[in-house]
């Protein structure tokens, strides 16, 4: 692939959150924008999210539907040593592969416990991967997460799903990272609608967010400008930015 | 439909989060967590959510599925009045129906702005709905919800989200409400993942989440035992406090 074609395919993913406790409220879910935060790094695109309950079914629907239609699925969550943690299995079934404890994943284990015994039935569960996987090693966990085809499966504590991002920055074939430049200005969304059209439709390839607030008793809005394009950005900075001068708008370059 | 069919039938929601800006990592949801626990109180399971990106297909093609798989469909997110904000549309687009400006909605929004000359075209934008849909009034917000058929079309900003669920607390179908009960306690989980799904399997109809954690230099877990029972989650609280017990760990009723 050329230079030039690399920087127009956009690289995309996918996420699957796995947990009861999410669809039920009691956790707040910090995967979503954690992932996707990183992946504009990496210069993938996060294009699709779902969040589905401890169930075997609809994981494995999911997965099939995602890891078919995206570069890359990721999940999080079900990888623990209690009965509710059924990623790997529904996974593993999904894609009609045998699940097989992982050699380096149940040496991790004993490393991480100290002897062959304390890795107990419960905690070798923590070791079982979809046959042929490979391990996503991280400086913390004594539970790796897993990489199967492309998908990669990783912990649902924030920090953990973290540090197993941090592991695989910069392995991931990626485009252009998509960047992004926010203005901020007192003023209702609505007076500014079209005038945010019109500039986006001039970019050359930027795309142009508005979101609105209410603060300290006054509506404003902050406009996010994102594009692959670095000098693009800047032009639609600047004429946005003398567009709203123009109607008296005054902007907060960064937001506010 | 006879008391004990309808303390047995299941309701079921989707929601569908709309906007770039949830997947590129800019804003963090709060609208699934705020729905689940909502939707918990209705009698009314929230089985699946589903983020996308401010695309007319993808919107599309997530409706059809979620609304005929569930009872409900919630959307939140892409009703305001920039060019960003498509929900309607892509939503009566896949429904096949027009969409039309709702003469209460404009009354509200002349209303709220003062005049009718203040009802900008922009504005105007917070008026459509899709053909033969009826609004979800509250009382903060100009710009109402919408509901059509079994879809419930409501706000991003989880404040005024908030204010449409609650203007329909007690109006949708349900079953009995989802509760739940929390013990806490100082145990690795990986050491009670027997135990617990013993005691899981025990239970009439409840449902034993474990929620691991790291605090204060030592790890613990939360129990959460979930059903539609309030007989069977004191039974299954009992004998969850009893064998741990046995084992010489102390829970804490409600969490750690």
């Amino acid at each position: 692939m050329s230079a030039h074609d690399s920087a127009e395919r956009i690289w995309t993913a996918a996420l699957l959150v796995i947990g009861d406790e999410i669809l039920s409220g009691r956790t707040q879910d910090r995967n979503i924008a954690q992932l996707g935060k990183w992946l504009n790094l990496q210069g993938i695109r996060l294009r699709e999210v779902r969040v589905v309950a401890d169930d075997a079914a609809q994981i494995g629907q999911a997965v099939i539907a995602l890891a078919a239609s995206h570069d890359y699925l990721f999940s999080t969550g079900g990888i623990g040593p209690t009965h509710d943690d059924i990623t790997v299995d529904a996974i593993a079934a999904a894609l009609g592969r045998k699940v097989v404890v992982h050699p380096r994943a149940r040496q991790m284990l004993e490393d991480y416990y100290g002897t062959p015994e304390a890795v107990t039935e419960a905690r070798l569960r923590m070791a079982r991967v979809p046959e042929g996987a490979d391990l996503i090693e991280n400086r913390v966990s004594g539970a790796p997460g897993i990489r199967v085809d492309n998908i990669f499966i990783m912990a649902g504590v924030p920090a953990i799903a973290g540090l197993m991002m941090e592991a695989l920055s910069g392995t991931l074939q990626g485009g252009a990272p998509l960047i992004s430049r926010t203005i901020g200005a007192w003023v209702a969304e609505s007076e500014v609608a079209e005038l945010l059209h019109r500039v986006e439709k001039a970019s050359r390839n930027s795309q142009i967010g508005s979101y609105p607030f209410f603060r300290e008793g006054r509506v404003g809005a902050n406009f996010v400008i994102r594009s692959t394009d670095a000098d693009d950005i800047e032009a639609v900075a600047a004429s946005l930015t003398e567009a709203l001068r123009a109607l008296g708008v005054e902007t907060t370059q960064g937001g506010i």
